[in-house]
């Protein structure tokens, strides 16, 4: 069928929701990786319930149209690009909270809630759902559960696997299934809900997800600030600090040309040449004790440490770390990566981020939450496109993060980005068998092709 | 190919593994549900190695052979029975802890080390595995994954899903796939290892874990008994409890006729008729503080309570939770059930259970997890089946729990025990979908067989 006639289907079924103004259109072509498909999409569909998802893939199926589903379009993977001829499935409409339950620790949501919307929400019901993104003012919950994505408190308090129940699934062809359940044990068949979470849109399109929520954490947080000669000293004192037992909310290692970009973006005076700072946060009832503690773990491992007693104080020493992301775009385009390594393997990984800079000519900015292993080595470059050279440094660290025992993404996702490397760490056999599964919930691959395991 | 042909295949590739006397055939037909496949399989074979388990399964493909995976045999769902025909494959000798890391919290393991032995190995390096199933000295890790198994500990420290980074698999061709990390976070391609968690021996054969551990909680414990007029005030309170805020380590349900079933097999001076009972246990450094506030909202809900202290004492209250499964055995064959609600709905499920004791004529004495919702109601009957008056009481008993959005089982798994009533929680179309995946893994369906999936 032809497109016209494909977007003729879509006006007369969901009329107002269907949108093909050139400045949408152009918009759903990229994400915040600053990468952007090829040619453009036929249409928005602005979906508010659903019954319209339902009738979008119905209508997608019947015409074998491609489908994007898309929240905010603030991954860093190329995961909700659309291109050339297919139909963007917008759920970041569908943003109610359905159900609030303190009693059962859950909430019903639908997918395109802000993550902060939704704390803010919970906040008067004593109530958080732990997954913190740094996007998380501007991605949608139905985004975060279908990247898998993580944020600073994960070593603490869990990754979005850790915090859902279950979701509600619209399959390629409109059927509708419910997965999981309300209840804290559940082993009915298969685990389904933790398989579409992290499945980047291939599986279906997320239309609910009951949450799994934490109590808000009592008593003062206490912030701690600890800067050392160099980053391997810095990764190694944060190994040192979950070695020696102790669980920080937050820990986060920031190298020195990080804090300059930072430094000098919100007009600080230059931090010293080479210094690397970890910012470590701790919280709960025993906040002051496990704070004391790690600062003696830090003081031995050569660090020069300042504690913030109170909450004001302790937000501006993270200000410097949230500032990243905006001081990296200051200096061009930037390629976010995203391995993940076991803990004791983070100055390994500085190592190795090390040679890869001398053998490249080039700097990585990076930063890491060092509490989970997870680091962001920033590859800066001018214009849209990811120069050759650059994709050969990348490659480089990827296969060192495997090397280590590392795994290519801990909380962006695969998307387009990365797809050329998944074989590498599944190995093809596990590869072809995902792609495979896949094909059991989309049988004429329609849903985001092109993306995770496209060859 | 004739069963005589296939065990001459076993026996010619896995010689002094292959166990082919009556005995062994005839122990492999039973877990511990109380129920038995019809017949007997050919051969058990007692891998020692990856290989061995290859080996099997490459004979079992090429002679369309069905293969039952087994651990320690201590199911309570029939997912380990092994009947007419197929090859028994025991991975319980594979029983090494391959390695610890304290600095990353995790340890490599193969499937048949017990879940006990493995604690008591890392309590050297002040660490656990959080998962406790009541089996825990006689279960293996292996056989707690299969099945997704909980425990007492899971609302405060998660169930298996939430304790398992990666899973070595083989699949029914015998091919061997790396699944899943070993770094806090990790989102490369599909969550195959959750998949895996809890689907009891249809995807493929478990050959070694990578476990995520937590450290020994430091503190001693306290233990709080709470004794109620009647079961829906002891459910009520422990509903007000989590309510409340309060997350004790432990809080387990006991109703009369659960109570007074173990005070006659313990030889104890009779209950009060008609009395319930919770026995709630904190931890940590506030385990003090905790152990008081919860013992207010359990007075205030009309309990009279007791504190223990010390660890010994509050042991002596635990024990009679944990005599319970022998006192059921005492009373005639048991068919123990698992449903699990959301936590405000226990005192609704505890209405239900009175009123299908009353319209059966039966006496079905009830535990329950109930920190975490989950309630194992016993069937108690005389001689080997389970008789049809029993499953329709069961069968009322399941209807009950869904309509409270509950599941059908909490932590034992569907086995051949709730297969007929697995599409009722799931869907027709989702069961389908489920179906197909297992055949993704297992064209041929080789693989446990009539358990789970079959209609």
């Amino acid at each position: 069928m032809s497109r016209p006639e494909v977007v003729a289907r879509l006006l007369a079924a969901l009329g107002d929701r269907v949108d093909t103004t050139e400045s949408a259109l152009e918009r759903a072509r990229a994400d915040k990786s600053g990468h952007a498909a090829t040619g453009r999409p036929i249409a928005v569909v602005r979906a508010r319930s659903v019954e319209d998802v339902q009738a979008t893939l119905r209508i997608a199926t019947a015409t074998a149209t491609p489908v994007v589903t898309r929240g905010a379009g603030t991954g860093l993977a190329g995961g909700a690009n659309a291109g050339d001829g297919e139909i963007v499935l917008s759920v970041r409409a569908m943003d109610r909270m359905l159900e609030v339950r303190p009693d059962d620790l859950l909430a019903v949501v639908e997918p395109g809630i802000l993550n902060a919307d939704l704390n803010r929400a919970l906040q008067s019901h004593g109530l958080w759902w732990a997954p913190d993104p740094a996007s998380r003012e501007i991605s949608t919950v139905g985004g975060n559960i279908a990247t898998g994505a993580g944020g600073l408190l994960c070593a603490k308090y869990g990754v979005v696997r850790d915090a859902v129940l279950g979701l509600d699934l619209v399959l390629a062809d409109g059927r509708l299934l419910h997965l999981g359940h309300r209840s804290v044990k559940g082993v009915t068949g298969l685990d389904l809900t933790s398989l579409v979470i992290g499945s980047e849109g291939t599986l279906g399109v997320i239309v609910g997800a009951t949450l799994k929520l934490r109590r808000l954490v009592p008593g003062e947080v206490r912030t701690l600030a600890a800067t050392f000669p160099d980053v391997r000293a810095a990764a190694a004192a944060s190994a040192a600090v979950t070695a020696a037992g102790l669980q920080p909310a937050i820990m986060e290692l920031m190298d020195a040309a990080s804090l300059a970009a930072v430094h000098a973006l919100l007009r600080l005076p230059g931090p010293t040449p080479g210094a690397a700072q970890l910012t470590v946060q701790t919280d709960g009832p025993a906040a002051e004790g496990e704070a004391n503690a790690i600062g003696a773990v830090l003081r031995t491992a050569g660090g020069t440490v300042s504690i913030a007693r109170d909450a004001a104080d302790g937000e501006q020493l993270l200000a410097i770390r949230r500032a990243m992301h905006p001081a990296m775009e200051s200096l061009g385009t930037t390629l976010i990566e995203d391995v993940s390594v076991p803990r004791s393997a983070l100055p390994a990984m500085f190592d190795e981020i090390d040679r890869i800079e001398r053998a490249y000519g080039i700097a990585i900015p990076t930063v890491a939450h060092a509490g989970d292993g997870n680091l962001h080595p920033n590859f800066v470059f001018e214009g849209p496109e990811v120069p050759p050279r650059i994709w050969d440094a990348a490659d480089d660290l990827f296969r060192a993060a495997l090397r280590l025992g590392g795994t290519l993404t801990g909380e962006h996702g695969i998307g387009v980005l990365k797809r050329r490397w998944l074989a590498d760490e599944l190995g093809d056999d596990q590869w072809q068998l995902q792609r495979d599964i896949t094909r059991v919930f989309d049988p004429a691959g329609i849903l985001n092709p092109g993306k995770v395991f496209a060859s």
